[in-house]
């Protein structure tokens, strides 16, 4: 931390308020004693914070016995009455949780899209039902912001959805009409940019600062970091990976190329190689994994060849980024958890790096959550980052 | 730029005198006038920092008269007996370049590999020479470094060659032989992450921070910015854009698995599809383009099959990085000039974005000596981060 001048003193006192807000938001109840050594700040002054960060009613302070000598230390919590709504739109289903300061989810309920459409005002009217059920069965708490996840390019400007090919979408100004509909603001992104942003603050990738998190459903989405930092390209269009060309000879994708990595690797793919109707979804997957296990030659195969294609496609994704990590969701975490050795034996292919020896590659720990926790952490961010803004009405 | 206080004045002097050197190694010789203006300065201090940059050796001051009105202005101007020794290694020959502060080449000479052999003791020796017959030419120059650029992965650490399958090297100390064989310090990179690095600095991606360069010669080269800055990956081995798998019908790569990008768009890749011998390097190619343009079948097919592979993986590089440019150089330039509507037509066969509207593709305004000026701007940053820690020796 800089020394406190004149011209610095309130900024300082800004900074080291989101230090502290983010710092228990994301590693839960810390005590003042914790937080005076992180921040390098004195005692005094860390009590002077957390006072006002008591007043502006983010946390509470418990008198707590903590560590072996018996000490008490004053322990900062998050207060979760202090919720956001997070949103995920899936191709299958949309999810909605409710989210405290902290991370905690509190609430959580899924529908399957109504009739089965992906119209766009079906969808924002389903969205924004769950949503007022979820606020109404949450009385008493204050609403800090409204996050959703959406499975297509996001314009970083205004959350237009610039294409979302799974769902039929181009162009549509899904953002802002449900933020008409709900009367509040929305923030929304890419749900593979809120998965990496989730697994880096609370699941497989903390600690890290190169990560590549892919994750595929009916489609494939990837998020990455580079350098600590979102990758979001110009515009926020980044981390397409499900249209990379791998096989010349198709089929031909939603996307009108042919031969796109998501023709070979998603759910569906896996549910018709195996013989099975398309449109099961996770569990479905996990059925034909356990078919494989069992013995039935057809499911076996069909997660031979999609391990196969998975090895294929992250090993152009670690060539291209050379990432400390690759975080797997969703279809492709079933298939590595199923076949890892057949999903690093296509990697390795080809000689060219020790990819083994310098790339950890791993499940989700979020589960198919992280898309729905990053857009909690997105429709927290405005708090986090200026905690004397949030706003006093309940 | 911060107000001087008493703790930052030495810092703040320091980068003062970066900011001067940069800009006029950048930009060429700036006037006094200009430097105030830009860095937020007053004319006092700015004379006392070219000043010390003067009795550095690193520039000179010129009395000019500027402007419409004739007022007379000190120009500062970069002294280019300040050089440094450039590298490149390429598949087919090598080049070797004295650069002067300023950026200018005063000295350039290419050599195909001793007996054609890749042998990384043969390619050391043939650099070493050549780097000696340039500096012996270049008395009273004051040598500030050495880069060099390899078509491989190169360990950020300490510039071992992890992998560069073109020249067959795995793991080859280039950097310290070469460094031992001189008796001086080398810099060594990839190729294209120094060609991205020169095009921002002096060519098509002036101004643009997300930038991808994609270069192609035997094999393809990658290098990208992200947010102005390089990307790296966890150990600086990313970029690798040539294996990207974009055809299952093969052919093997060398690198072990099928249907690698650089496979499909190389420079043989062009000349054997038009019938000729490979090897030619970039008259060769050019000669298959003015065939095709006169009319010949066969190299038109060729052309025009190569410039199909461009699109489809250019297109999977749009998708991932989303970049404000695309800058195409070696063989991919040829390709571009010659059927760019061909690669478009290509690159457009999916509807996931509008990226003729959001990506300016182009060539590379250095032409194929993108690689080559990178690897003097990589021997040129010490002295520019440090202007005070310069050599004072000749």
């Amino acid at each position: 931390m800089p020394t406190p001048t004149g011209v610095g003193t309130e900024e300082l006192r800004r900074a080291n308020l989101r230090a502290i807000l983010q710092t228990v938001h994301t590693h839960g109840p810390t005590t003042r004693a914790v937080l005076t050594k992180q921040l390098g700040l004195n005692r005094s002054t860390i009590g002077a914070l957390t006072g006002e960060l008591q007043s502006l009613g983010l946390v509470t302070e418990q008198t707590a016995v903590v560590g072996g000598r018996g000490r008490p230390s004053h322990l900062v919590v998050p207060r979760e009455d202090n919720v956001v709504v997070a949103v995920d739109v899936g191709v299958d289903r949309i999810a909605v949780a409710l989210v405290g300061l902290g991370g905690e989810v509190l609430d959580r309920r899924t529908r399957g899209h109504q009739r089965g459409e992906h119209d766009v005002a079906h969808v924002v009217e389903s969205v924004a039902q769950m949503i007022e059920e979820t606020l109404s069965a949450s009385q008493h708490r204050r609403c800090l912001g409204i996050g959703a996840a959406v499975p297509g390019a996001v314009r970083a400007s205004d959350g237009l959805v610039r294409f979302a090919p799974n769902l039929g979408w181009y162009d549509e100004p899904f953002t802002e009409l449900l933020a008409t509909r709900l009367g509040r603001p929305v923030s929304t992104a890419n749900d593979a940019n809120l998965g990496v942003l989730a697994e880096h603050i609370r699941g497989a990738a903390v600690g890290y600062s190169e990560v590549a998190y892919l994750s595929a459903s009916v489609g494939i989405g990837g998020g990455f970091l580079v350098g600590g930092r979102p990758l979001t390209g110009a515009r926020g269009y980044a981390g397409e990976v499900g249209h990379m060309q791998v096989d010349s000879q198709g089929p031909e994708c939603r996307c009108g190329a042919i031969g796109c990595w998501e023709m070979k690797v998603g759910e569906n793919v896996l549910l018709q190689n195996a013989g099975r109707l398309t449109g099961g979804g996770p569990p479905a997957v996990a059925e034909v994994i356990a078919s494989a296990e069992a013995g039935e030659a057809r499911a076996a195969a069909a997660v031979d060849g999609v391990a196969e294609w998975c090895g294929i496609g992250i090993r152009a994704i670690v060539n291209l980024f050379n990432p400390e990590v690759v975080v797997l969701g969703g279809c492709l975490a079933q298939v590595w958890r199923a076949a890892e050795t057949r999903v690093v034996e296509s990697f390795e292919s080809s000689s060219l790096m020790s990819p083994r020896a310098d790339t950890v590659i791993r499940s989700a720990r979020l589960g198919d959550d992280s898309p729905l926790i990053g857009a909690a952490e997105l429709a927290f961010e405005p708090v986090l980052d200026r905690p004397q803004a949030v706003p006093q009405a309940v």
